[in-house]
């Protein structure tokens, strides 16, 4: 590899580093800049030419970004937020604290400020929160040709031309036409005739998760967003909703194991915050784990007489709650991926009793043998074994079952399910370990 | 909403069928096929155009593409075969039982039967196995105009085409050119000016994980495959890396969970294919869960004689695995989204010792004052206090730094993080809860 960009910086070769620059990818150009200090960064970011300045202003970190607008002048900055994507530039007002945001609007021109403005109103999970108001618009009367040139004049700043919408005079969504099919139209053709009247849209106010949805469904790389009139109000490309997608499985991720869900990254995040997000639902599931323990109490005379149960406790409870997490994990995924559904409910519990059944008496058997064999006592063995076999039913049809009534109930199916579900099956799992040992120990 | 198309099946209403299907989107009309009866889907399905009827197979869910070919004619068959993409093609036939497998290869055509042959050979995990080989190639020399009159020729049947890839004599690729860049610039200009050198492609064995990781990072809509001598041989387009996202992201899920991961879904797998998938994890969590057993057992004589101990290990154990899991998912989720990497090892340490000190602390302060509250027996408070510190603390940083050495070790970060965390976490806890109780009962 040659001299790095930093070294070019030292020894002020400026020519060769805007060469470079111009060479370079502009997510690689970011990547590089988290390598500078303060001062080098400005002097990599004005080397760059006024067409990618924006683009790689863009793609670095919200530090970074806040860091070089600091070193900017204000028709610098000016220059960069009327070049970004609106999109874009919404997503960085939103992440920038408030002193940082009243420079960037003070630059911003009158048309983009009130643009941003607008765009802010959308909630953070709705379709306008990630939608661009920049798309080509045709209207059904032009040519082909025509269409072509005005693709050719105002394609240039558009985040996607491949799919063009096409609006009447009232703005109002009449179809879509893919570049592909003006390609292999006739240049007198009009647009009328050949777009695509069988429109699927998304409402500004519909939920992203859905419009992800959507384009998984349909293969999509664009969505028209429209306004309860259907007036187009913007449109959503894929490589947001590829964002998207990302940040809806990392919340799933977080609930299922009983985090807050966060934005922010771990590194970025203070100790405090992060102490925060974990601190609720442990208490939450703690203070339940401690009516599990007074089961225990209550069975105490029991243990008392054969102290040799307490030693399967662990066993019990790790297994029950491993158990009703596969199937919580099961049909929350096959839910999100939208497999299954409440609807289902009947197939999916007779599933899980036959499934369950299958794996709990093997664990079960298992058990009964190792520990007659280990204690030559086929009673306590079977106590353990039986036990097993019961808490392991419960633990899949419960951990199956949960997520749907969830859902069904209109809360979030994800949220900590394996936790809850391990609380349930281990209160359970007791009870039915010492109502065996009651009824199996005193025979 | 007007008659089903049911109905206009069975009142033999096929002037109004056809009609309907052409109005309608593929994938709603491949939904329509699950509604209709094994003889109705024959009718439907021949009502389709020619151009359409391929289209719509590739969306049919497995069973119904089988359930079609065995009544399909061999010319219908072939007609759909030679007319389906290449990696849809190949999907089909790692999906179909033999028999049928053979039926569709010897009515493809003798070029699409090599091909098929040929992508059959690629690793299910590797770019190889996504791309398809249909993609608009273009010469250096051609004007912007012959790109334009190729992309007219055959584009038609090409995933995409406005990424056109710029091959020389041998095939080696030489760069790209976006329809967008081909419409901005004049019809006399060469591609070889105006095409982007600056590539970035995949080889046939790179896994498609890290596939999925470019088109994120570089917001693609399509990517060329290259083999070792940067011979073009296939495109992949965005519509399946969304599709490996989502099944990556379900193995994950899976792994986190301990279930074996799976392709089939839930509904279609058997009783005892689900059953498998779960049993071995749980065997062997449950077996390390017995050991946690035994370490009670020895520590049988402070239980005899302080039996309120008992209590509190539900409390201890469950919480435990609850906060180890809730670090372990947020290490793992931050790896796999690139944000944390081995080398953050010592960072990410430091910040988890501080901030399970932090949650440690709360729910051992809650558990002391509560249990001295309720039991009177300020020793007691203290020792399950004491212990819920320390094993909160031990969870929080076990649970961060496994995944850490599992990547290491090239091992899987997800498999089955949170059980193995809960395992270990078990036993130290218990171990740490039985000394606490030696010291400071017996003070």
């Amino acid at each position: 590899m040659d001299v790095s960009i930093g070294e070019l910086i030292e020894f002020k070769k400026l020519k060769e580093l805007k060469e470079r620059a111009v060479e370079m990818n502009v997510i690689d150009l970011a990547e590089e800049f988290e390598k500078l200090t303060q001062a080098q960064r400005a002097v990599l970011f004005r080397s760059l030419s006024k067409d990618s300045a924006a683009e790689v202003f863009v793609y670095l970190p919200p530090e970074t970004q806040e860091n070089l607008i600091g070193i900017l002048t204000d028709p610098e900055l000016s220059h960069i937020i009327n070049d970004m994507f609106l999109d874009d530039a919404v997503d960085l007002i939103e992440e920038m604290p408030a002193n940082i945001v009243k420079r960037v609007l003070k630059n911003a021109s009158e048309d983009t400020r009130k643009q941003i403005n607008q765009m802010l109103q959308y909630h953070e999970d709705s379709a306008g929160s990630i939608m661009t108001t920049e798309y080509v618009d045709l209207k059904e009367e032009m040519t082909v040709e025509e269409a072509f040139a005005r693709i050719r004049r105002v394609g240039m700043d558009k985040e996607t031309i491949y799919t063009c919408y096409v609006v009447d005079s009232k703005r109002v969504l009449d179809g879509v036409v893919t570049v592909r099919t003006l390609l292999l139209a006739n240049a007198s053709d009009k647009v009328g005739d050949i777009m695509n009247t069988n429109l699927i849209y998304a409402a500004t106010g519909d939920d992203r998760e859905a419009v992800a949805e959507i384009f998984q469904k349909y293969d999509l790389i664009a969505l028209p967003v429209v306004d309860t009139e259907r007036h187009l109000v913007g449109i959503i490309t894929v490589d947001d909703v590829m964002e998207v997608l990302e940040e809806e499985n990392t919340e799933d991720f977080y609930k299922m194991a009983a985090i807050e869900p966060s934005d922010a990254p771990y590194m970025s995040s203070g100790v405090l915050e992060l102490a925060k997000k974990r601190f609720f639902w442990l208490m939450v599931l703690m203070i339940s784990a401690m009516f599990t323990g007074t089961i225990i109490t209550r069975f105490e005379n029991i243990l008392a007489i054969f102290p040799a149960l307490i030693a399967a406790i662990p066993m019990l409870m790790d297994t029950g709650g491993n158990a009703g997490s596969q199937s919580s994990t099961l049909i929350i995924r096959s839910m999100a991926v939208g497999e299954l559904g409440i609807s289902d409910c009947f197939r999916i519990l007779w599933k899980e009793i036959r499934v369950s059944a299958v794996v709990g008496s093997a664990l079960g058997s298992f058990n009964v043998i190792y520990r007659w064999f280990l204690s030559g006592s086929l009673r306590l063995a079977l106590t353990v074994g039986v036990s097993l076999f019961v808490t392991v039913m419960l633990a899949q049809t419960l951990g199956s079952m949960l997520p749907l009534l969830a859902k069904a109930l209109k809360f979030d199916p994800a949220l900590m399910a394996a936790p809850i579900v391990t609380t349930l099956v281990d209160a359970s799992g007791l009870i039915v370990y010492f109502y065996a040992a009651g009824v199996l120990m005193n025979m």
